[in-house]
């Protein structure tokens, strides 16, 4: 064990606005040797996700702010390197929060927090898109939530990211008229092409309420809503009555300094929308089944993804101010080794 | 029946921005006599509500716009005066749509549209408000969404209003801490001394998110919302997590030329509200039920209200742009025999 060195990526200030490669720093301490109960996990791929921006504000949310000159926190998978439990053992392969950094030392108290994968049928990496917490945020808004109905018409923003591509997914297996919303014609046709959506709307194009109402000419029954801002106040303006609006993610507000005014609020009332916020991480208890049926289809080839890969710790900053931006093509991911 | 006399007003231009008395006209008639299956309404009260001014607009929502030239549809309650229908007879009194006129005929038909009311224990103007549709609304919201639990804290806008008055009272009943918010210290005055809410804050006061936190400690489980606009804002900055959001009203909105932007969306993702719009007119099969409750109550003396009576046919429309403005107390009936 002696001598193993980790480098991790701490927090360094907190942004105003876009983030900065500046607002990290890379740290490198000496792994210490294990004591009993312990395990130590090599990280082999880091998740970088959207909600990463917001707990780098010092704001009241669902989660603690991301502290400063703590290492970031982030899910991550890979492979133990040593144990002293006899929970793991060495070289299985696990899911948990490892964090922006090379190795992650957990606690015996902390082992709830690791849950070894079956890579024999799904690759490591998807545990951290398709099958991992994206993918269980879809299948829970869908499954949980919203039920769509066969002939129902839904619509999905940030559409060809990790979260949006399983829900058109899981909805068009339900038998649902699926609509995405992406930025850009590549990612629109990757939608359409790849994903199997019924129909792509570029929200770049400048013709988004247009476009909208051509794709959804029976209105719109249900919105998966990753995105917010004026992509939110287009859609409630094509809801029907009794549609329902479940909210995952409010991405095009994350980097925002001053909140986007929601102008088509009305529509709530006026089509009795029912408006549902949710977080992945209050239903702990229903990830086991979710993960089993997200991987029986990924393993049946029902399920498709694409991942956009950043290589190496050094090139998470960038990978992750990147993101924000939308430069990435499905689940964006960080390889550690 | 020969040579009654009837007057209505009719919508004769589509305000832009708060209505004008100039936006409605006039008109006389001479009531036709009966035929087979015709019941002719008296109209003894009118109800003034935001929701017309909604329809006076020339845009899409969940009724038809008041149509031009036509009498201004509105719920009342009155005496049958003459029937040539097995179902009613002369001196019932009911309870329906009578419009802003001083009688209304009623076709075979129609007559689905017209209720008896018992006006033994309950005056007869008590349906159209508290025992009436503002009270069913609050009813509805109460029971059938929100389950409102001992201990939560329920925030209500417009809260001395025919709704509101209502929502706060059931609130209380089932043990919840009620907050109501109006326009005023007289209306707060009267929402706390003779409602009996905990506490009421005047949103005129100009501390309106201050005198909100203080008054909410431990933070809002149920806003129960009628008006929209900054208050919305206020409220959502106070949600608890898995709070819910009965949203019933939009009034600050109904004469807004451009629509307020929701700054505090966010609120809803983070605490994982649920929103649920929604309109009493949807829910017709409970009617009997929860005016069976409310009549209970308001004729044990448990439920309280007031009214703001306007005298007369020809003083209507300048009660309905006062209400809109908030001049009312209570809930706002012309009276018009």
């Amino acid at each position: 064990m002696s001598k193993l060195i980790n480098r991790q990526f701490q927090l360094a200030s907190r942004p105003a606005g876009e983030p900065e490669v500046a607002n990290f720093k890379l740290v490198e301490t000496a792994v210490a040797d294990l004591t009993d109960g312990q395990v130590l996990l090599r990280n082999h791929y880091l998740s970088l996700d959207p909600y990463m921006r917001w707990r780098m504000n010092d704001a009241k949310s669902y989660a603690a702010p991301q502290a400063l000159n703590e290492v970031m926190v982030g899910g991550t998978v890979g492979e133990v390197v040593a144990s002293k439990s006899p929970l793991f053992k060495v070289g299985d392969t696990v899911r948990g929060g490892g964090g922006w950094q090379l190795y992650r030392m957990f606690e015996a108290a902390q082992l709830g927090l690791l849950q070894k994968v079956d890579t024999t049928r799904i690759p490591l990496s998807a545990y951290l898109g398709a099958v991992g917490m994206p993918g269980v945020t879809a299948w829970y808004g869908l499954v949980k939530i919203i039920h769509p109905k066969a002939g129902e018409t839904v619509v999905v923003s940030a559409a060809s990211g990790a979260v949006g591509s399983v829900v058109g997914q899981l909805a068009k297996a339900r038998g649902a008229r699926v609509v995405g919303i992406a930025g850009g014609a590549d990612k629109c046709r990757y939608v359409v092409d790849e994903l199997g959506f019924d129909a792509c709307i570029d929200y770049k194009g400048g013709r988004l309420v247009e476009d909208l109402k051509a794709a959804t000419p029976g209105g719109v029954d249900v919105y998966f809503d990753n995105v917010g801002g004026p992509i939110l106040d287009a859609v409630l303006g094509r809801m029907n009555p009794f549609s329902r609006l479940p909210l995952c993610g409010l991405i095009s507000q994350y980097n925002a300094t001053e909140a986007y005014g929601v102008k088509n609020f009305r529509s709530i009332l006026v089509n009795r929308i029912r408006v549902q916020g949710f977080i992945v991480f209050d239903f702990q208890s229903d990830y086991r089944e979710a993960m089993g049926e997200l991987a029986g289809w990924l393993a049946a080839g029902q399920l498709r993804y694409r991942e956009t890969i950043a290589q190496g710790l050094r090139a998470a900053p960038a990978a992750f101010v990147g993101m924000l931006r939308g430069d990435n093509l499905g689940k964006q991911l960080v390889k550690l080794a």
